[in-house]
Formats: structure tokens, sequence, C-alpha cells
């Protein structure tokens, strides 16, 4: 999604535009205190660590990282060796949004896979996942899925277990890009270890920054042995944090408590209402042309819209373009996302 | 330096043992106002790149980024085309402290020369400075020096502009490492621009983290054209925030009015203290052994100390063994250290 | 296709199971004489570099290397900056059988289309050709067709030239991975330069091995200024033979006079009296299930067989089952196939 | 060492300015007959995989490659972790003569050490072999030496016993680039086994090229599990040959008999009648500043000349400057350097 200086002060362009929770800057605060070990040495890393096995069972092992990219080639990297490939959809942020940094900065190989709705499905992975043993082919060894998908679309535990279990027949690792997995966990009412360890789930990334962090994310293992060597590739791939109390004690703050669900329901909650306004106005045929394109499942929406709508409801409200799709759109709420800035963009969208 | 789990509460371990200056928190807390673009097009970023221009002069560009080892990876992957090499100091971070991320994350080679005092010049410079245009060497088309120097010395400007002057010569770019830049200029009473734009460095790592932020650097090209790239390089190199702003609402917080130079220079004055103790402690033969190694020139002390002292004394002030000189041992004082905290630490060395 | 220590005496599996051309190891023998510079400053590359401006025009620059997968590595890396892309067929060499060495030694991130009979069209690169200038997105600055196609299919000159067009339109690159360059020139009668330097192709990969030589390829940069640093990368990706006029003699033997081109046609005529013999046994029903399911252009016939028609056969006839294509066969022939053989086979086969 | 294109006819560059030897011509001839599996799978490669295990021990499994260079990095690339590092000598091929490749190419880092003499020992080794388990220090876990050494030195089986035990005894493997192997077991009087697998060497990379083949090299595990992956990874690092029966009967023809060894001594002996001839020049004083400048132990001789006189006679016998040593010259001798050449080089060396 493009840049620009001056922002709209209403935006549906990302939930990263939005700023951080305010319980999330308290915490920051109270990380404040005195010195404490570089690195991952500090209290906090400790307490993260072990909230981690709690979430996702006493095998889980949490690495905070820096970003999400970040974490996604450090959990793939470490998983698989130089020869290794990852068979993942074609919509997948690895592959469409990373600058190339999985096979650049991770030295992986990707195995991109048309897939309806930005879901893998076994039939899916099976078009790449063979040739195990063939020095000339880059062997599958990891599975990759994004929870919620790029196209605000959900995997449910059972379809994420069917994945896990070919995955695992074939010695292929499960990893799952879970930069909105809160949303996911709040559409289908599951906890978060029902969706990753509990459902197969090998390696996770686990999101933050989306769902109100400043900026902190986390590789957490869940197969133990699935990531070996993963303390020096974080320190190779640029995310080790000196101070690292100041990440763990966001990813406290969110994941502690219940603020991840407080605030991924409410995000979800105001796509649902975007979506129930806009498919009103589809029905009354009041903006010809727009429909809404993917289910909506979490705190986006994606819908098509005259070029000309578009480009006059986007002056006053930030949201981009779908670039492989002409004509059709994405709206995504975040956690400070208000009633009254939904009703607005319908409003100036009904204006035509 | 080793991580550990219960630190002491007053430490000489590292700068980066330290929390966040409350400025610092402050800045972050009225960054969080609303939603603002992602990626850094947001005003904070906006205002980090006209004040980098204050500093380092009209031609400076700056790219926050998430740590330094990412800064330095990136300033000179940017700078350097594939084929190309960075001659450093044996002692440099680059070479020892960053797990092999310029080779490995990088694609770099590294061209270490053993440098008294962590000081390149340009005579240990031409022991590697040559072979251009030889299909079998790596060219050297970079010099990298750290300011302040791992071993806690600083290049004066005029030695920085006789390193500048002989890269240019030869086509070379010259990188500075400033992740504790603050540190010399406050050492040395000049600018930040006369330490480096002014004295012909063409690409800096400019640190924040270890001088009270809680987690900011940026990667600053001083001579246009020297890093062409970086943008997709900084996302590729997994250095691109997502809400940029908080990283450059920190960068603000420090360099944008004097918190940099009161928090060097009371962090420098704290070093200074303890040196003096120590020297006293020395020249009293209160501690045989005791000898202050480097000059003590910013904010950190280096000293041998027999063993038992330092087990004795590091039970209660977390600081760290060199790891290639046996009995040497870095002392380093923070922008929070208080005059205390050092008189304590020199009670401890005295009782032996 | 796999290997084995036991191979049938006639061959169908690949060109590169034929040895090489009695005229090649002539002209090695010949090129042993005396003492001659290392790493090509020998007179057979210079000779091969004339050559070569014969062949590709006067601005062509060619450099011998050693494996027709270093070639395409090289010649790509050299052509983009590290956060380039590379927009290839899915059934692309450097996408399936490669060992991701594009990406994983090269450094490229590969933007793999869905392409009929393997071959690329302007309306297919335009699926991946967009989003120049986002950093998010690794650049699309090269698209690389295969010449004859993996299929066993050829671009026709006036096919490569749109091709061409759409790239330099968009500033990228046209790479040609001409590892059957000869089969293709030779089946539509047309020179080397017309499907190369004539039709807009800027780098290509010069084929050797597979038409007769022991092991030799060549990167030929046809567009001036396309390829920076190329020599360096040669060295740095293990491509630089030390004795290389031991190379150069054997493109010379190949390219210098007609035997490129007597190979390469009677390669392809082998191939059609073998597909004119399963098009026969497949009219008259013979074989139920015998197809053939690309157009056969070149040496290569890919036909379907039922499997324990194809197991009986193979046990006899070395050729390999299509990975991603139950029930298809590749049948290749090389320059050394002979009717009879062909004829053998066409027997096994009729047996059923 | 530069490349030029009007080559002197008598050359002491380097050992791979000599062409062939006639027998490896033979022995490639009698390989090319009819098809034979490709990528190793032939008969050739399978008998030399067995003269590698009568060679060095029946755990050796040999890997044919394309470059010495190409070896280097393969077999270091397989024996480490994606973290790992190499210590070597300063002097090492890996780090001045391989364009970065073994760090750009192979992901490794290297930590050189200042080596006189070009001969790392246990004592020059512990500067770099400690620090494992640090995340912040890519982990030494290979040693790698060169023998005979780029400085026309030799381990003696002795030494290379006490460097293979303690980069044992601290989990690092031992890896030896022997290029001119063949040279060092000549001079020392030892078998290629009592200079590797016997001296506890793990890993080699074994020359054929300098001692009289095309281009033949071959990477040789000797302690069974040390290279992981090596299968998928010499693809990658693209030295995997379609047509190998022709790299492996090179190496055959070298090894199987005593071919290797009546040219490495044929060279040695020419060297030694060279050096002792400079020696006479020396000590009657007939060439002021003349000096041999390392032990002349296999086929170079290394010598101080004045500017003046070594151009003068490098405009008719092609030999190179050393390039970090002013006034040092290298003058090498092949399987093919006969008595008089040495004889016509001394003379004009004589005649000042």
């Amino acid at each position: 999604m493009n840049n620009s200086t001056s922002a709209p002060t209403i935006s549906f362009a990302s939930d990263n535009w939005a700023g951080a929770h305010p319980e999330v800057l308290e915490a920051i605060a109270a990380a404040n205190a005195g010195h404490a070990p570089a690195y991952g040495g500090d209290p906090w890393t400790a307490r993260f660590q072990r909230l981690a096995r709690t979430l996702f069972g006493d095998d889980a092992e949490a690495f905070p990282v820096l970003s999400g990219t970040g974490a996604n080639v450090l959990a793939l990297q470490a998983a698989l060796p130089r020869w290794g490939a990852v068979i993942c959809a074609g919509t997948a942020h690895i592959h469409t949004d990373e600058t190339g940094a999985p096979e650049k900065t991770g030295g992986l190989k990707l195995l991109p896979v048309e897939a309806p709705g930005g879901k893998l499905t076994p039939e899916l992975v099976a078009r790449e996942a063979w040739g195990w043993g063939n020095e000339h082919r880059a062997e599958p060894l990891a599975v990759s899925i994004t929870q919620s998908t790029e196209l605000g679309t959900c995997y449910t535990p059972d379809e994420i277990r069917a994945l896990a279990d070919q995955a695992h027949e074939h010695g292929m690792v499960l990893h799952l890009d879970g930069s909105r997995l809160g949303n996911a966990a709040a559409s289908l009412g599951v906890s978060l270890g029902e969706l990753t360890s509990g459902a197969g789930v090998d390696l996770l990334s686990l999101g933050g920054t989306k769902n109100g962090l400043l900026g902190a994310e986390a590789v957490v293992v869940l197969r133990p042995g699935s990531a070996p060597g993963l303390p020096y590739l974080r320190k190779m791939n640029l995310q080790l944090a000196s101070k690292m109390r100041f990440v763990s004690a966001q990813l406290l703050a969110l994941y502690e408590g219940d603020l991840w669900v407080r605030s991924a329901s409410h995000a979800n909650a105001m796509a649902a209402r975007l979506a129930t306004g806009l498919e009103e106005l589809a029905t009354a045929g009041a903006v010809p042309g727009l429909r809404i394109a993917h289910p909506v499942e979490v705190n986006s929406v994606f819908a098509t819209l005259p070029a000309d709508v578009a480009d006059r409801v986007r002056s006053r409200f930030a949201f981009g373009a779908w670039p492989t799709d002409p004509g059709l759109y994405r709206l995504m709420c975040a956690f400070d996302t208000q009633p009254e800035h939904v009703d607005a963009l319908l409003a100036a969208i009904a204006e035509g």
C-alpha cells in the first residue's frame, strides 16, 4: 500500500495505521524500571516465555522479534535446511509483500500455489508437495499459511489440522503467519492455542503490531526441535532487540490478559458493520458495481467499487486498491475504529 | 556479553542494560495520536528527515531502522555491489558481535585489519586497500569505522577526514558505525555533523538505543547516491517498521533538542569518575593487577582485574569479561548511572 | 530425472546422457598446446568472444561458464539489483530444476506464472509485471524464457520480440535460457542471432552440453551494460574455469562452423520420427492411452503411456516420467540417436 | 594473477597455465562411449567413488565438482550451519582469491588469522576458537587449512593431526583445501590418505586441475555425517556436471594410477632446480636484492627481485607479483615444465 504524508484523519488503509493501545504504553512505562539484562535476559522476556507455554502448551518456546516479516523469515529459515522450499498460497504475504526477503535474506525457495480466497487446502498443497530426495529440486519441507489470510478469510482448526497432518506425513513443518491471529481466533471463538499448537502447527509468527502494539512480534516454536539455532538466526536476521524488555512488555500487555481478544473482536465487529452497510448499499443498487468480493470473516472488507467513486471517497478516507485486481479495494478496521467512522465511510460511498 | 535472568540492580554491563529516558516515553505517547500512514509516511518521520538535514547537511537522507546491527548491514549492503568488500578493524562490531550478519545476511565480505585501540588509520587501511579490478578479489569498496570505538576510544574529525580522503581517492565509501556517536561528539566537544558529513563520512549508522531510546536507530546517507535502493533493502533486511512514527518519534526526542548530548555527557562523566577512582586505587596499589587498559574517552572503562576480585565484584555489579583478553573487563556507564553507583562499584573493587 | 547406475545402452532419458561429439574432443586436443594464460586470458577465449560478435552482433560479450544452471543464475544475478525479481513460466527450469539456486545462490526472487505449453506471452507476463517502485514488492526487473521450452515447444522470433518490447517498455531485461537454443533455431530455420539479439533478447544463457559438448556453456550479454560486474560474479558464482581454453575450445567447435545445426537438426529429426511413429500407433489404437501431449517442435516428445507399458519399455530404454503429470513421459533424442534406436523404441511401445 | 592475451610461450605464472596431461585426454576419449546416466549415475563416477575409498578409507564419500573454489565453498557450506564461521589463515585462498564466494555464495563467515608461512598452528587457531554458544558470535565450527599452502609450504601429517585434535575437541571440523595436495604428498613422501583421513581431516577439497587435468576437482567427505545435504548443495552451488562421467574420468586418470605423483614430483623437482639456481645467483651476488622468501617445499618458488629485473624477465617469462608484498614474485612450475625452461629463466634473471 502506498505511503502518503498527508493522511486523512480517519483511515481504513490498514490496521497498522492505528497507533498503540493505551494499555500498551502503560506496560512499556512500567517496564522502564532501572537496569535489566539486554538481549532477552530480563524478567519481562522470561514472563513472556512462561505465558507462551500457557497459551500454546508446555513445549512452546517464544522468541520476541522486531517485525512481522522478520518473524516469518526467521521462523522459516530456522525450520529448513539450506536446500528447503516452502509451499504457500500465491497471495501469501511472504510471496507478495516482503520484497523477496524470504528468498534474499532467508535463502528460502517459495513454491506458490494459486489458492482461491487465499486459503491452501491439502489438494492445493499436493501440487507442489512432491520430489523429496531429488537433488535437482529444492525440497518442499514447509507449508506456510496465513491466519487470518491476506484476503480476510479464516482457516478453521479442522482445516489447519488437515494441512498439518499432510505436512507431517511428508516430513514437512507447518508454519502459520499469525500477524492477525487474534482476529481469526476472535472470529472463530476459539483460543490461540486451538488455532495453532492444538491444530498441529509447528511454528508460529505471532503478531502484535497489527493488534495495537507499538512494534512487537514473536516467533513461537510449538514443536521442539523444529527450529534449531534460532537464537543465532534471530541476531543474524537483525531481529534481536537489545532492550528486549520493551518488546516483551508489549507482548505481555496484549496476550497476558484479554486485550488481544477485546481489540480484535472490536476491529472484527467494525468490519462486520461496514460489510453490512455495503451489502445494504449494494442491494439497494445505490452504487452500481459495488460488491463484496471475499467473505468478511475478520477486520477487513474487500469490495469492488467504480473507480470514480473510489477516488472520491479515498480523498477523505485512506484505503488501498488491491494491486492484482483492478477495481478491488481493501477496507480495514483497527482496534480504534469507531462506529461513526464506519458510518461516515458508508455515507461517503453512498454518495457515489 | 552473556545474558542472565537475575541482574544485579546496579549494572555496568552495557549502556543497553539501561531503560529509556523519560522524555523518550513522553515523545512516544505524544506520537500516539490517531491514525498515521504506516511504513514512514507519517509526519514524525518527515520531521526526522528534516532534522537529519539540519544535523548532517542538506544532502542527508535518513532511514529509521530497528536495530544497530540492522543499520550496519543495511548501510553497507546498500553501498556495495554484490562483489564488494569492507575494510574494518579486527575489533569492529560488524566483525565480532553481529553473528556474521554482514556476511550472511548482507552478502558482504569483511577484510578485518588488526588495529591498536580499535582505530583504523590510513596505513592500516592500506593493508587491504588494493586489488580493484581483479575478478578474483572481492573489491574493497568501503571502509567502516566505529565511533566511539568498541574499545572506548574516539576518532578526531581530522583522523576521520584522513580516512575519508583515502577512501574517496580509491573510490571507496566511508561508513561510520555510530551506535555511540553521541558519546564521541560529547567527548570531543564537536557537533554530530562535524564528526560525520563534515569529516567526509558517506554513510552513517546513527545510534539511539544505547543513548536512552527504547529501540531506534537510523541509516543516514550523507553522500547522495551512495546507497541506491535503500528503501527496498530496508524492507528486505527486515528493518522497516510498520508503525514507524514510534521509531522516528524516539529519534526526534533524542536528537531534536539536546537530550543526546546531555545523556552522553553524563554517561561519559560517570566513566571518567570511575576511571579516576580506579587510577587512584591502582596508584595506591590497593588492588594488585588493576590497570586501565585503554584511554577512557567516552562512557566505558576497560580495566584489568584479578579474577577473584572480578568474580566477587560481579556478584553484585554486572559487567562483562572481554572475550579476547583474559583478565580484561569492560565497565560501562549509561545515561542513568549515578555517582553513588560508581562510588559503590569503586568501593567494592577496593575491597579486593 | 532420477539417476541410475545401470543405464540401458539405448537411452531417451535426456540429451545429456549422450557423450561428446568427436569433433569436440578433437578441438580439445588441439587446444592442449603448451601454456596459456588461465581464467580466460587465452587465445581460444578471445576467438570465442569474436565469434559471439559474429553470431549475436557487435555489442555481444561472451563469458564461458561451467554449467547451465550456472549460466542462468549468473546472467540473472548480474542483470538485477539485490531487490529484483524475475518473471518466468511455472515450468521454467530455473523454477523447477535448479534446487532453488536462483533464489539461494543468486539471491533472486522468482515470480512464476502458469504458462500453457511452457510459453510465456505478454498477457501472462502482465500478471506479475506491476508494482515497480513499491518497497514492499521485489521489483520485477527481468523476464526469463526458455528456448526451446521445457515442454519441447519453441518461441518464434515474433513471439520473443513481443516479450522483449513489453519488457523494455517497463525497464525489464529479457533473459533467454538457451540450453537448447540450437534445437529451436534448427527447428525454426533461423539463425541464433535472429532468435536472440535480433528479437530483443538482452541476456542469453547459451547452451552447449546438451548439444554434444563435454561440458561448456556461456553467458552472452547482448545489450551492453545489462549485466554489470559479470566477471566478478562469474568467479563468485563458482563458474570461472582456470583452464578456460578448454571450455572456449568446446564452444568454438560447436558454434564456429555448423556442428551446432547439424547436431540439433539430427536430434530434432529423430524426435520427429519418434513422434510420427507414436502418432501412427495412437491412430491404430495399438496402445490405449498413448497420446502425444505437446507439439513436437524440437528433440523431445512428451507422450502419455499406460503405467504398465511405460514400466516395461523403460526396463530396456531409459526415459523419464514427468513429475507433475502422472502418466506423462518425456522421450528425448540427442545428436547421436540413430533411426534404429527410435524404431526399436517404437517397436517396444507397440508391443504394449 | 592478471590475465593477458599474449602469453609468453614459457610460463611460470601458475600451474593452471599448463594444459592437460595426454593421459587425461585419453581417459576422456575412452569415456566417450555411448549414453550414460547424467549427473553422476554413470560407471566412471561409481568407480571414482570406489577409488576414493581405497585412497581415503572406507568411510570416504566423493563428489566430483567443477572448480576448486566450488569445492571449497561446497565443502564448508555443507559442514556448517547457517551461523557457522571458519577459522583460516589470512593468506588462505578462500580469504584472498575467491571474490568473497565463501561469504557471498556460501553464506559463511571467515575468521582469518595472521599465519607466518601460510600455516596455521593450534596456537594461531586458538585466537579465534572461542565463543561457542554466544548468539552474538558466528560460531567457529570449522578450521580450514591449505595443503600445500598458498606460500608453497607444507603441513606434516603430525601438524595436521594437532590441528584436527584441537578442532575435534571443540566440535569443529577440519577442512583441507587440497588443490595442490598431490604436490604436498609427493614432497613429504606420504600417501594422500596419510595427509588427510589418516591425520584427522574431515573434509577434503581434492584438487585435479592444477596437476594436469582439464578441469575437475572433488569434495571428499572423510568423516561420515560431516557434510549433510551435500548432493543438494552441489547442485545449488552450480557444481553438478550433467555429463559427470567426463569429470570423473579425469579424476580417475589422475588418481587411479600414479599419474598424480609422477606429475607432482616432476613439478616439485623443477621448482627445486629453480630454487637451487636462484640460491646460487643470490650467493654469488649476481642479482642484488634476489632472495628466496619462503621455504621451497613444493612446485612454487617465492623470490624477491628488483623491479627492473622482474619487469625485464617477465617480458619473456610470465610470472606474477605477489600482491601483498612489494618486490615479491611467485614462480610456479607445472607437470610439463622442462629443465631447459628453468635454466632459461635462471639465465634471464642472471642477466639482471
